[in-house]
C-alpha cells in the first residue's frame, strides 16, 4: 500500500477551507434556511437539561443559552426611559464599569404628552441603538399600564389613562426599539395600577372593564407592535399571580391574540412551578438570590422554572409539551436578536439621541395655564430671574425605582434656564422649600441634597425676598423620585404637593405676579393656589435634557404642543377609584390586616368599571383641574367645521371625518386635532366620549391644512361581556373633534346601520 | 394655503421604512463598501478625544469603542489555552460570574509536541470559538518566545526551541482562532525569554540569533498567518521598552514585515508617552489602577496614551500622524472582529471541543522511554495498579499566572486512570510526596492540596509499600503551576524535580520494576534516576481532558506520537544560555543590585547566539537527556531512502525530497518524519543542521507512504547581519532525514548554485 502525501513547507495552508468541506453547517445555524426550520433543528438537538437551562435567569438580569450549540445568552436591561447600569452578577449594586452611562430619555408620560407618534418613533429607535451597543438583547419596558389613580407610584413609567392614546403611542415605540433588533417586553400584563400591595394584592375587575380599558395597549404592543417579548406583572388575577395566569395568559395573550413571543416575569413575580408551567409563563427572573450563588452550585438552579421543572418532567408528572413550546418561543426571539446578524451595531449619546430627548421634552412638556401671556418669558422686559423651588437643581434620573440610570450628564432645570437666559437676563436662585434626601437607588443618591440646617421659614423668605426684587419668578417644585412620591414599589401618600410647597407657592405669586410655575412629576397634583398663579407648566420627568427643554419652552424657543395624557382632578376624591373604586384594598380586609404577605392577599375591587378618567368626569359631569388632551400653546388655532364622508355606514364600512386646523396667531405651533365617538343611545351604559383618533398638526402662523381621520366599526364597539364580544350598536353616534376632551369645536353626525 | 393630511387611525405606519428614506447609511456603517473607504469615513468623523479614547484600556480587559458613532468596544480576554474568567470592572479579582467556565485546552507546548498541523487548527478554532461566545474579540495568544532556558517559568505558554516547528504549527492557531472574528495576539514580541527581571532587564542579542531565532515565529504569526494584533513584550531591547520599541515595532514589524496589524501592549510594559506614539504602539493595557477608578474621574484617562497623548497634541508639541494611523489600524481590526457582521456565534464545551483537548492531549504525550515495552499497560497480567505522586490528584488548570482558567471540568489523571483500568484492575493511590500548597491565582486556589501532617517519611513509605504490593506503578509527578515551578512573572530555581521526588522515583524504581514514570510539567527536568526507571512519559499540562489523555496513551488506546519540541539536557550547565550566556542576567550587574526596578535595569547578553537547543547540542556534541524532536511509539516505523528530484538548484529553485514511512509494527500508530538541512560548508559558523520540513504520517500496521518535502533558498539561508540580509551561500548541502534530531535514518546531498 502506497499513498502519496506532498507537502510543501512552502505553502501556507488554510485549513478553514477544507473543514468547510467536511463540515456542513447545521441547519440552526444556516442562514439560507426559515426560522422555523432552524428553530425545530436546534430543539431536537437540545438536551432535557438545555431546554430547562433556558427558561430562567443565570444572574440578575440574564439568561443562559446553550453553549454547547452556540445559542447565545439573552442580556435583559432595564428600562424603559434608558439602558440601566451594569450591577454585578447576582446582586443589585452597580458593578463599577465606567462605560455604561448613556442619555436619559424623558419618562413615558412625557412620551405619551408629545400625542406625536413620530416622537414615539424616535424615541424607540435611539432608546433601542443604546441597548444594542451595550449588548443588551430584551429591554424591559415600555410600561403601558392605564393610569387609575393619581397616587400610582409608577405612572410616570406608564402612558396616562387611555387605552387609545396609549396603544397609538406604544407602537411606533416599540418598532423603533426593535429595529435594532433588542426586544421590548411591554409591561406589566396586567392590572398592575398601583404599587402598593402589588406582590400580595388581588384585582377584581368586569371583563368589560378588562377589555375595553386595561387590555387594549397590551393588545396593541403584541398585535400591532410585536413586541417580542412581554412581562407579567407582580399582582393576582383571579386568585393567580399574572405572571403564571391561565385567564391572562393563555387563554387571552396566547388564545385570543393568538401571542407566538416569550412572556417574561416580573423580577420576582413567580411562586408556583406548575402555574409557571402551565399558564404560559417562559422566561423567569429574580425569583430570589442576592449574592447567594457564591458557595452553593448554582442557587439560580432552583429557580421554579429550574431543577423542580426538570424533577417533575423526570418524574414523568409533567410532559415536555410546554417545555419545547416555550424553548420555540425563546428559540424564535434568538433568531430575531441574539442570532439576527442583520441587527445593527447602536450607538449612545449620539446627536441623534441628544436631540430626540430634548425634542421629545419640549413637546412633552404641557403649558397648562398661561394667563397674560406671562410666558414666554419677554426678555425685552425681563432682566432680573429667580428661579426657586428644589427641583430645579434636583437630579431625577437617579431614583424611582428600577428605572433609575447611571446618565451620561442631566441638565437640571437651574441649569438650562442659565444656560438659556443667562446673558440676557441675571438668574438667582432660591430653594425656597427643602424636601426628602432624595431616592437612593442601588446605593446612588438621587441629588444633590443640602443638608439645609436652616429653618422652613428662613428659606421660604429668602426665596420670596428674591421673588419680590426680580421681574420675573420661575417656581421649579412638584413631586420627585424619593420613596412615596414618584417611585416603584410604593404609592404617594396623599394628592397634594409635598414639602409644603403650596405655602411656597401661595407666598410667591403674592410677591410677584410675573410667576410661572414649573411642576416636575409624573403624576397629577391638586393646585389649591391655581387662581392666583397666572402660568402653570407640567414638565415630567425630561431627562438629560431636562433643563434645556424646559428653558427652551419657558424662552419660547419651542412653542408647547403637548397635551395631557391623564386627568388632573381638582381633588382625589373627584377621581373614581377613589369615589368609587378600592384603594389601596378592600376597605374590612385591610382592616383586618390583609396584603401584608402573600398569603393573606388582599382583594382590590375595581367598582368604577370602565369609568375612568375623563370617561368619568365627562359622564359625571366633575369639572377638572385640567382635562384629559388639554395643553396650551403660544399661538391659537382653529379648527374648521368638520365634514364626513358618508352619513350612514354598514358593519364594515369606514367613515372619513375631514376637518381644517388654522394657526390663527403669530408664532409657528403644533395643534393636536382629537377625535372622540359618542354613542348616541346604547343599551349598555357609555362613556359619553372616548378618543378615537387623533393628529398633531405643524402650522406656520396663517396656515392651514386640512385633516382626515377614519375609523371604522372597532371605534364604535364596546365590549359586551355576557358575549364576550365586541359589538357596534347600530344606531346614531357622534364624531366630536376639538383640542381637547373638555373643548369640543365641531361635531358630526352619522348611523350605523 | 392648505395642505391635506390623511390619517388612517386603522393602520399601523412602521416608520422604519420611512426613515430609511430620509438618512442614508453612513460610508462606515454601509457593508457594501470596500474597508479602507469605511475606515477612512469613520476616522473622518471622529473628534479628536474620541481618536485618543480608543488608544488605551477601559478596564482591565477592555479598551473603549466609540459609542457616539457606534463603533463597539473591544474586549480582550486570556489566554493562549482557554478562555479567562470574567475579572471586576478594575480589579482582578473574579467577578464571579457562573457563565465563563470553559474547557481547557492542553498547553501550548503538548501542542507543539504534535508536530501536526492540522491538531493546531483545531485547537485554534475550537478555541475561538469560546471566546466568540464569550463575546470576546482578541485572544492574548498564542505565545511564541523561544525556549532559550528551563528555568524560564513561562515556557510552558510556548512552543519550544525551534523557529520552523514554531512557525509552523502557530500559523494554523491563528487562522483557526481568527476564523471566527477573534483577533489572535501573538505574544511576547520580542525578547521575553526568561520571567525573572521580565521588566527590568534590557537583551543583548546578535542580529543574527535575532533573525534566526526569536524573530522568525513572530513573523511568520504576521505575514503567513496574519494574525490582527500582537502583543509587546515588557522586556527592553536596545535600551527601549519593548512595546514602545522604535526598532522592534516601527522597524522590524511594521517596516520589514509591513505589518498592518495592531500592536497591543503588554499589561503594563508601557511606561513613557513619547515612545508609545512614536514607536509603533497602538493599544495600551495595564499601565496600572486597581479598583482606583472609583472616585477619581476615570484613572484610565492617565494612561501613557490617554490624556498625556492628548495634551502633547493640543499643545502641538505631537501632531497627528501616528494618532491617525493608530486608529486607523484599530479601525481594520473592529471591521474584523467587532463590526463583521458574518462572524459565527462560537459555542462552549461542545463535544468537539471536549474532542479537541483529548486528541491534542493524547498527540501531544511524548513517550521518552520505555524499555521492554513497559508501555501499554498489558491488563491480561496487570490486576493491581498503583498510582503514586501528587501530580495524579492536583489540578493544573488553575494557577501559573495569567493563563489560569476556570475551567468546566478537568479530569485529574488519577480520575482518568481509574475511570479507563478501574473496572479490569483494582487502582490504589499513595501520594508519595507533598508539594506547594499550589498555585493561587487570583484568590482561586489551583488544586485540593491536601494539608498532610505526616511526615515526608511516612508518606514516602506509604507510597513504596502499596508499589511493592501492586502489578504496575504510575508515578505522576513534575512541576505544578506554583511560583518558581511552571508560573508566570518567576522563574523556576533549580533544574532539577522538586519536593524530593527523585529520591521517591529511585525507591519505587527499586520497589516495583513496573514503572511508568509521568511527568508533568511545561520544561524540560533532570533525571538522575533514568537508568532504573524503564518507562518515562512526558504528559504536559493537557487542560480538562488531562487524565482521559494520559490513561488512553498508558492504555494503548492511543498510540503515542508525540515529538518533544525542546532539548531535555542533562544538566542545567549542558544549555548553552546557561553554559555561555547570561543568566539570569550580567553576573557583575547581579551582585550591584541591578534588575530591581525600572530605574536599575539589568543587561542579559545572549552569548550562545544562535547555537540555543540542538542547534548547540548537535554542534558542541554534547548529548542530551533527550534530543530535539525525540518521542517513542507503541509500534515501529522504518524510514526509507530518501531521493531528491535534483542534485543541482539555482536561488530561484526548489528541490523536493522524497522517502517512504512504513509501519513495521503491529499497532496503527504515527511517525514524525523530520527534515534538517546541513550546510556542509559556510562562510560564517552554522548549526550543524537545521529543521525545515517535517510531516506526521499515520499509518497502519503494514502500511507505507511516500512523503515529498519541499523546501526553497530560504531553508538554506543563514542571516547576514552585515548585509543586514538573508544569504543562501552557493556550495553543497545535505538533507538530513530521521525521526528525531538525534536519529537521522537517511541523507541526501545537493548543491546551491
Amino acid at each position: 500500500m502506497l499513498k502519496k502525501i506532498v507537502f510543501l513547507s512552502l505553502l501556507t495552508l488554510t485549513y478553514a477551507a477544507s473543514t468547510a468541506q467536511t463540515k456542513t453547517t447545521p441547519i440552526y445555524l444556516d442562514d439560507s434556511k426559515p426560522v422555523a426550520e432552524r428553530v425545530k433543528d436546534a430543539l431536537s438537538r437540545m438536551t432535557l437539561e438545555e431546554k430547562v437551562g433556558m427558561l430562567h435567569a443565570q444572574s440578575k438580569f440574564s439568561s443562559a443559552g446553550v453553549p454547547r450549540l452556540g445559542i447565545p445568552e439573552f442580556w435583559t436591561t432595564d428600562g424603559p426611559h434608558g439602558v440601566r447600569a451594569e450591577v454585578k452578577w447576582d446582586e443589585w449594586d452597580q458593578a463599577g464599569w465606567t462605560n455604561d452611562s448613556i442619555v436619559a430619555y424623558p419618562a413615558l408620560t412625557a412620551l405619551s404628552a408629545t400625542w406625536n407618534k413620530k416622537m414615539s418613533w424616535n424615541y424607540g429607535k435611539a432608546l433601542g441603538e443604546e441597548a444594542r451597543y451595550r449588548k443588551k438583547d430584551i429591554l424591559l419596558g415600555p410600561g403601558v399600564n392605564i393610569y387609575r389613580t393619581p397616587l400610582n407610584g409608577r405612572n410616570f413609567e406608564y402612558m396616562g389613562e387611555d387605552p387609545f392614546l396609549t396603544s397609538k403611542m406604544v407602537v411606533p415605540y416599540i418598532q423603533g426599539v426593535q429595529s435594532n433588533g433588542v426586544a421590548t417586553s411591554v409591561k406589566h400584563y396586567a392590572l398592575n395600577n398601583q404599587e402598593m400591595f402589588r406582590h400580595t394584592s388581588n384585582v377584581k375587575v368586569d371583563d368589560r372593564a378588562l377589555y375595553e380599558l386595561y387590555l387594549p395597549p397590551f393588545k396593541a404592543a403584541v398585535t400591532e407592535g410585536d413586541s417580542w417579548t412581554i412581562m407579567g406583572a407582580y399582582d393576582m388575577y383571579k386568585g393567580q399571580y399574572a405572571s403564571q395566569n391561565q385567564y391572562l395568559l393563555n387563554d387571552i395573550l396566547k388564545g385570543e391574540w393568538n401571542y407566538k413571543g416569550v412572556v417574561v416575569s416580573d423580577w420576582g413575580a413567580v411562586n408556583n412551578t406548575e402555574q409557571a408551567i402551565k399558564n404560559g409563563l417562559d422566561l423567569e427572573f429574580g425569583s430570589w438570590t442576592n449574592g447567594l450563588s457564591a458557595g452553593t452550585k448554582n442557587a439560580y438552579d432552583n429557580y421554579y422554572l429550574a431543577q423542580p421543572y426538570l424533577d417533575l418532567i423526570k418524574s414523568g408528572k409533567v410532559g415536555t409539551k410546554e417545555l419545547d413550546d416555550k424553548v420555540t418561543r425563546l428559540l424564535n426571539l434568538a433568531y430575531k436578536t441574539t442570532m439576527n446578524k442583520n441587527k445593527p451595531f447602536g450607538n449612545v449619546a449620539s446627536e441623534d439621541h441628544r436631540a430626540v430627548a430634548k425634542q421629545v421634552g419640549e413637546e412633552g412638556i404641557v403649558l397648562l395655564k398661561n394667563q397674560n401671556n406671562v410666558l414666554p418669558i419677554n426678555l425685552t422686559k425681563v432682566k432680573t430671574i429667580a428661579v426657586i423651588g428644589e427641583n430645579a437643581i434636583k437630579m431625577m434620573t437617579v431614583g424611582g425605582g428600577s428605572s433609575s440610570l447611571k446618565a451620561k450628564y442631566e441638565t437640571l432645570p437651574l441649569e438650562g434656564i442659565k444656560s438659556r437666559f443667562g446673558k440676557e437676563a441675571e438668574v438667582s436662585y432660591a430653594r425656597g422649600y427643602v424636601g426628602d434626601p432624595g431616592g437612593e437607588y442601588n446605593g446612588v443618591k438621587s441629588g444633590q441634597d443640602l443638608k439645609d440646617d436652616r429653618s422652613a421659614d428662613v428659606i421660604l423668605n429668602e426665596a420670596v425676598e428674591l421673588a419680590k426684587r426680580s421681574d420675573f419668578v420661575i417656581f421649579v417644585g412638584g413631586l420627585n423620585k424619593a420613596d412615596h412620591q414618584d417611585a416603584e414599589g410604593v404609592d404617594r401618600t396623599s394628592y397634594g404637593l409635598p414639602y409644603n410647597q403650596d405655602n411656597v407657592i401661595a407666598a410667591l405669586a403674592k410677591a410677584n405676579k410675573n410667576l410661572a410655575v414649573v411642576l416636575v412629576s409624573g403624576n397629577a397634583v391638586a393646585m389649591p393656589w391655581i387662581k392666583d398663579v397666572p402660568a402653570i407648566v407640567e414638565s415630567w420627568y425630561l431627562g438629560s435634557e431636562a433643563g434645556n427643554s424646559l428653558a427652551s419652552v419657558l424662552a419660547g424657543d419651542a412653542n408647547p404642543s403637548g397635551k395631557l395624557p391623564f386627568t388632573f382632578p381638582v381633588k382625589l376624591e373627584d377621581n373614581s377609584a377613589h369615589q368609587l373604586g378600592e384603594y389601596p384594598g378592600n376597605k374590612e380586609e385591610l382592616a383586618a390586616g390583609k396584603g401584608k404577605d402573600q398569603k393573606n392577599p388582599i382583594n382590590i375591587t375595581y367598582n368604577e368599571g370602565i369609568f375612568v378618567g375623563y370617561r368619568w368626569h365627562d359622564t359625571k359631569k366633575i369639572k377638572p383641574l385640567f382635562s384629559f388632551g388639554h395643553g396650551l400653546s403660544y399661538t391659537t388655532f382653529e379648527i374648521g367645521k368638520a365634514k364626513a364622508d358618508k352619513t350612514t355606514i354598514g358593519q364594515d364600512d369606514k367613515i372619513t371625518f375631514t376637518f381644517t386646523v388654522k394657526n390663527t396667531g403669530k408664532k409657528a405651533g403644533a395643534e393636536v386635532a382629537q377625535l372622540y365617538i359618542s354613542d348616541l343611545k346604547s343599551s349598555l351604559p357609555r362613556p359619553t366620549k372616548e378618543l378615537k383618533g387623533f393628529e398633531k398638526v405643524f402650522l406656520n402662523p396663517g396656515e392651514e391644512k386640512e385633516v382626515s381621520i377614519t375609523v371604522d366599526k372597532a371605534a364604535l364597539s364596546f365590549f359586551d361581556a355576557d358575549k364576550h364580544a365586541w359589538v357596534a350598536e347600530p344606531g346614531d353616534f357622534e364624531a366630536l373633534i376639538g383640542n381637547s376632551s373638555d373643548n369640543i369645536k365641531t361635531k358630526v353626525k352619522f348611523t350605523l346601520k
